[in-house]
Formats: structure tokens, C-alpha cells, sequence
């Protein structure tokens, strides 16, 4: 397989909301899908859903559609959802800790193992059912390296994320980055991926909005 | 203006990262920007960008660009952030208390006003600073009314998504649902938008994981 360094990230997007599909429709009892109902359900032309699945070779049967184990099978090995991700969490906020007790991300093998916070008062505590240590963040890269975490979170206020970020890139195991904040940050050599809450809400209010201006 | 409607649902979410973008900027104390400056930042075409915003009328000057100032506030009328949307969240757990702390929120007019909850022992207590009530499920649609609640959030665990977003669509006053359940739910009359957490955990192992089958 070529580097899929060369496959524009908007795929690897719609690669996990087919992932997540398949898993509501395996959930379903159903076995077989094709492109038509899964684009129908995710708003995605069955065009281009063939044409993504194509990267990887072809899973899908002219006329049958997908077998849906296979294809889960075939798009977990496609994004490394088949091995155990560690995670540590910079931040020990409202949003780290409901990172640290989120059931969908264990499930698919995202595990957080550590969060780090500089609050003196919250070192030494433990979060959620799972116990997970919150430790200050001037043990950041050691904790990093010695609890194996390759991906780490910005689960800070905006004035400190590219600051906290710069700090995660700086430990050698760190490959990734997620980044809660809501502001834009920046990164060298370390794959990002933002997730700005409030876009969904503007994404919804827009589409509510517009359809009160076309109704005036 | 037409109605929005008929403008993608990727151009909503879009309009949205510029927004961000642009906010951004105007807080690093710029006050214009290319086309080209937002798309590479952004890593959208900035032919995309110019086309997105044409929808709208042109805001930007061959040569000069856009004045962040005037693309801030037509990006703020076009989403309807200029106003204060109120918002009712169901699940009092980590995500919800979370959102009801979130200034990402606040600062764009997007404020929690309500959870609600099944829980006897989490019912009649407050949350955060801004002291959130937590009212029972039972008392779903008549609070909503009361309160003037135009958008529901679903922060329950799966199982419940799809019966919470069937309770929150029968309150009349709800124009728009945010879900953050881990699982694709369905929604009748009224806009709907996901916010898969793990998706953006998937995204981001499948470029770090795409790399090392690429190093292979």
C-alpha cells in the first residue's frame, strides 16, 4: 500500500463516519449495505463513497453491495482502529475529564491513560470509574514516555493551546494531536485534527437561520 | 436572499471555519485577508473560499482581499450568530456538564440555558459558574417553551440518542438538534448535526497509521 500521506484528509474524515455507520448497521442485525443506503444515510454521493473505498482496494459486489463484517474489518485495519491508542490529556477540565469517561472512544481502542493539569490542587487525583491519574504538567514528556501515549490532547482554554501544544510536540513519542480548543493552532511534523465545538452549533444555526430568511 | 436550504450542508460547516479563521486573525490584530492566506491556512482552495462566499454577495476586493471586519460581521448575520440562541442540553453527565462551562459557546451567542436529566439526585441542583438548572426529563417540553429553548443536545449514552432526539423534536419550539452521542441517529422537520468525538480520534490514527504502512 502506498503512503497515505498522499490521501487528501477529507477521506480519512468520511472514512470514520463510514466506520461509525457500519457499526449502527451491524448493531441493526443487518449483514450487507450498499453505497446507495450508506450514502442515503451519511448524505454522501454513492459515487464517491465507491470511488473511497477504491484507495483501498475493492470490498464491495456489483449488485450486492458490501458484506458489512469485512468492511468493518477492512476499514479498522485502514485506521490503525485495531490496536490500543494511548492517550494523554492536557487539561483536567470539564472537557478532560469527559474525554477521560468517554465509552466511544474506549470501544474503538482510544484509551486515556493520563491527563495533565498545572492546578497543584487536582495533581495526584484520580478521574472517572477507569481512575485515570491526573499528574502536573512538568512531568509531561516523562509520563508521555513512559505510559506509551502517541497521541496527545488540548483540552485547555484558547490562550493556552498553542502553547500546550507546542509542549506535547516537544516529547519525542507524541504523533498526533487533537485539539479542543477553540482557537486555530499550529504544528510541525505531528498530524492534527481540531475539533471546535462550536462549528457544529454554527453549522446548525446556519441551516435554522437560513430557512427563516427564505421563508420571510 | 434565497433560502439557505438549497446551499450545501458542507458549505454551512465551512462558512464556519472561516469564521473561526477569522476571528483568529482579527485577535492577531490583522485587518484584511487574501483568499489565498485563509485557504492555506484552512487547507481549502482558495478558488472554494471565494466561491463559498460569493453565495452571499462579494465581501472581497481583487488584489486587496477581504476587510476582516466586514467578512466577520456578513459571516456573523449569514450564520445568525448575531443573536443569542438558547439551548437545553439532556444528559447531565460529563459532556453536558461540559458544554454548560464551554466559553467557546457563550462567546458566540450560543448559551446553555437547561439540562435535564432522569436522575433524581442530579434534578433541582446547578452547574458551573453561570449556575445551569438541571430540570427532569419529565418536564422536557414545558421548560423548552419556558425558557424560549430553540436547540436540544443529545449528551446521553447511545442507546438513548434516538429516543431523546424523538422527545426533543415533539417539543414544538425546537428548531435544531447537536448530537453527541456516539451513534447516527434520524430526525424529522427539524436540522440536525453530529458531533462524533471519535471520529476525529479515527481521522487523525488513520493519517498517523497511513504514514508508518507508507514507511513500511
Amino acid at each position: 500500500m502506498e503512503s497515505n500521506k498522499k490521501i487528501p484528509s477529507p477521506v480519512a474524515k468520511r472514512l470514520a463516519l463510514y466506520h461509525r455507520c457500519v457499526e449502527t448497521l451491524l448493531r441493526a442485525g443487518k449483514e450487507m449495505v450498499s453505497s446507495k443506503e450508506l450514502g442515503d444515510r451519511l448524505s454522501i454521493k454513492s459515487s464517491q463513497i465507491r470511488k473511497d473505498l477504491s484507495y483501498f482496494g475493492g470490498f464491495g459486489k456489483r449488485g450486492t453491495g458490501y458484506n458489512l463484517h469485512s468492511l468493518k474489518d477492512a476499514l479498522e485495519n485502514i485506521m490503525g482502529i485495531n490496536r490500543t491508542w494511548n492517550i494523554g490529556v492536557v487539561g483536567a477540565g470539564n472537557i478532560g475529564t469527559a474525554l477521560a469517561n468517554y465509552e466511544g472512544l474506549l470501544k474503538d481502542g482510544y484509551k486515556v491513560v493520563a491527563l495533565f493539569d498545572k492546578n497543584e490542587k487536582k495533581v495526584g487525583k484520580v478521574v472517572g470509574t477507569r481512575r485515570v491519574p491526573i499528574y502536573h504538567v512538568n512531568e509531561l514528556c516523562e509520563k508521555i514516555k513512559e505510559l506509551s501515549i502517541e497521541i496527545g490532547v488540548i483540552a485547555v482554554p484558547a490562550e493556552y493551546a498553542q502553547s500546550v501544544a507546542d509542549k506535547l510536540t516537544n516529547c519525542a513519542e507524541i504523533k498526533g494531536l487533537v485539539n479542543f480548543a477553540p482557537v486555530k493552532i499550529y504544528t510541525h511534523h505531528v498530524e492534527l485534527e481540531d475539533v471546535d465545538i462550536s462549528v457544529s452549533f454554527k453549522s446548525l444555526t446556519f441551516k435554522i437561520w437560513g430557512g427563516f430568511l427564505g421563508r420571510k
